[in-house]
C-alpha cells in the first residue's frame, strides 16, 4: 500500500510499504478515504522537534473498517468511521471522567500512519466513531466536516469545554489557525454570546466570522490585550481559548481574562509559561489533549450530520496522497488554513 | 486605641494609636471582638517577604459595627459582623461572577489593621457579613467558628470550589495547616466521599480526620505521590486542593491527579511552578484569593450557625491582643495550628 513517510525536515515521500495487519485483539484495519495535515505536525516538519526518519505520518482520517480484532464488537468490517487521533478504552478512570485523550490503557506512540491507504488503529472497540451509511452517501463538503471530527474540531471544542464556556458568555479565542477557528464553533455551540477572535489574517478572520466570531482583534501583543479589555469595559472576558501554544499566547490569555475566568488551552506548549500572575486574578489554566471520541459521540457528530456546524471549511486546499509534500508545504507557508488529503474515492 | 504593629521580622508590638475614622462614604468602623493570625503572615514575620516598619497587622476578625459611611446601607451600627480580608463591591464583573476576592473596585492595600481595637473597613456595604444577634449570644466555640469565616474557612473552601469537587469524588488535600484542614471541611461540604490528607503532624492529622479526612498520607515527596496513586489504583484523585504554595507542592498536585482533574490552589505561590506536565494530563490549575463574602453568604455562615461544621477547632492556642508577639511566635514555631487573638470581651 501507499503511505506518507517522513524523511527529513521539510521532506515527506509516498512509498509502497506492507499493508498493516491485525496484531492485537483490540486492533482494527481501516481503509482510509480522507486524511489531512495538522498544525501540530509543523513542529517536526520544520525540524523544531525531532521525528524518526522513515516514520509514518498523519493522525486524522475517516475511512471504512476492513478487519477487526477478536475483541472489537462495537464496529465491524464495512462500517464507515471517524478514526480519532486518540485511542480511549472507554472504561478506565480517565475515559469514564470524559478524558479519553488521556486514556490510561492506550498503547504509546500509536497515533500515526493515518496518511496512508490503510491504518492499523489500536484500541478500536470504543475509540472509533461510527458514521451512518457509507462515504458515497455524503457530499465532499460533508466528508470534510466529518474528517474534522478526528481531531481539529474536537480540539477546538476542547478549548471551549476546558474554558467552561457558558450560555451568554463573552469569550476570546487566541489563534486563527484551524484549531482556533474550530474553537469559535465550539464556543458558539456552548452558547457564547460574544466571541472575540484574535486574528492577523483577513481570510481566517472572515472564516471566523462565518463560524460565529462577533469581534475581530487584529493587533498583536499589548495592543491586542488593550483592545480586548476595551471591548469588555476593562474587566476581561469570561473565558479564553488559547489555540497557539506559544508562551506569549498563554500569558496573554491571563491578561485578557476577567477574575475567575478559565483559560482553555489546546496549543501544545513549547516552553513553561508563568502561571502565578493567573493566581492573583483567580484565573484557571486548563486543557490538553481533546476527548475526541467523547465529544464526537456526545454532540459533534450529531451537529455535523444535522448540518448545524461546518468545520470542514477549514480545508482551503486539497491534495491527493501522492502530493503529501505539497500538502505540508501549503500549511508551512500558510497558503492553506488546513490541507485536505484525498486518499481514495469516496 | 491599642493596635498590633510590625516593627521588624520576628517582632510585633502593641501600641496606642489614633482610633480610625470614616474617610469615605463606603467605610465602616468596626469594634473588633476576636482576631487571629494567618499562616500567610509568616512570610513577612520571618522576613522572607517585605513589610513596612510601623504598619498595622492582621486581616481576619469579627466585631460590631460602630459607625458607617453615608453610602453603607446593608449594615448599621450595632450589627455583629464578619470582617473578611476581602472587600468586594458586589456589583463589578468579578463580584458578579462570584470572585469578590478580586473585586475590580477594591481599594488597594486596605486589608490590614484587624489586630486592633478598631478597624476602618473599606467597601463595607456589601463585603461585611452580618451575623444574627450579638457576640454575647454565642459560646466561645461558636465565636471561633464564626471568626474562621473572615478568611481561613473560606480559603479552604475556595480550594475545594476551585478544584470543582463533586459528590462522590476521591480527593487529596496537600497541606495540614489551618487552610488545608479547612479544605477538608470544604471538600466534605461539596460531597467528596474519600478525602486523602497529606499530613506530617499527628495532631493535625487527627483534626483532619475529625473534619472528614478518610485517609492520611504521612510520607513526603515521591513517596507520598506513590502512596496517593496506590490508594487510587494508579489513576490519581478526582480533585486536588493545594494549600501550601510551595512550587514542589503545586507540581506534586499534578502528579497525584487523574487526567482531567483540577488542582484548586490557595497556597500563595512563591516561585513559578512548571505547568506543562499538567497539560499533557489535561489537569487544570485554578485558584487564588477566596470569595469570602460570597461563600459566607451562600452557605458557610449557615453551616456554622447550624453547627454542621466546626472550623474554629483550628485555633489551638489563644492570646490577648497585648500578647500578639506570642501569637505569631506560636504559629512560627508550629506550637499552634492557628492562634486566636482575644481583642475584647464578647
Amino acid at each position: 500500500m501507499k503511505a506518507a513517510i517522513f524523511e527529513e525536515p521539510k521532506k515527506l515521500v509516498v512509498k509502497e510499504v506492507d499493508k498493516p495487519t491485525i496484531q492485537k485483539p483490540t486492533d482494527a484495519i481501516i481503509r482510509i478515504v480522507r486524511a489531512c495535515v495538522c498544525g501540530s505536525d509543523l513542529w517536526w516538519y520544520r525540524g523544531i522537534s525531532k521525528r524518526p526518519t522513515g516514520s509514518l505520518t498523519g493522525h486524522e482520517a475517516i475511512g471504512v473498517v476492513e478487519e477487526v480484532g477478536s475483541s472489537v464488537t462495537h464496529v465491524k468490517p464495512g462500517d464507515f468511521v471517524i478514526a480519532p487521533f486518540t485511542h480511549g478504552c472507554g472504561h478506565c478512570a480517565a475515559c469514564l471522567a470524559g478524558f479519553d485523550g488521556n486514556c490510561l490503557n492506550q498503547e504509546p506512540g500509536m497515533n500515526a500512519g493515518y496518511q496512508a491507504e490503510y491504518l492499523r488503529f489500536t484500541g478500536a472497540d470504543w475509540a472509533l466513531v461510527k458514521i451512518p451509511g457509507q462515504p458515497s452517501d455524503y457530499t465532499d463538503e460533508q466528508l470534510n466536516d466529518l474528517l474534522t471530527l478526528s481531531d481539529v474540531m474536537a480540539t477546538g471544542f476542547h478549548a471551549a469545554k476546558s474554558a467552561e464556556v457558558k450560555q451568554g458568555d463573552t469569550v476570546a479565542v487566541i489563534g486563527d489557525g484551524a484549531v482556533g477557528l474550530c474553537a469559535v464553533i465550539g464556543a458558539k455551540l456552548l452558547g457564547a454570546k460574544r466571541i472575540i477572535l484574535l486574528s492577523h489574517h483577513e481570510d481566517r478572520a472572515k472564516l471566523g466570522q462565518a463560524f460565529g466570531a462577533t469581534d475581530i482583534v487584529t493587533e498583536r501583543g499589548d495592543e491586542a490585550t488593550k483592545h480586548v479589555l476595551d471591548l469588555t469595559a476593562g474587566a476581561g472576558v469570561d473565558a479564553v481559548m488559547e489555540c497557539v501554544g506559544a508562551t506569549s499566547a498563554i500569558e496573554q490569555s491571563g491578561q485578557i481574562a476577567r477574575p475567575g475566568a478559565i483559560v482553555g488551552r489546546v496549543g501544545v506548549p513549547q516552553t513553561e509559561p508563568k502561571s502565578n500572575q493567573m493566581f492573583f486574578k483567580n484565573i484557571g489554566l486548563r486543557g490538553g489533549i481533546a476527548s475526541v471520541t467523547t465529544y464526537d459521540k456526545d454532540l459533534l457528530l450529531d451537529a455535523v450530520l444535522k448540518g448545524e456546524i461546518h468545520p470542514g471549511k477549514v480545508f482551503t486546499k486539497r491534495f491527493d496522497l501522492d502530493h503529501i509534500q505539497d500538502a505540508y508545504a501549503a500549511m508551512d507557508q500558510r497558503t492553506a488554513i488546513k490541507s485536505l488529503v484525498i486518499v481514495a474515492d469516496k
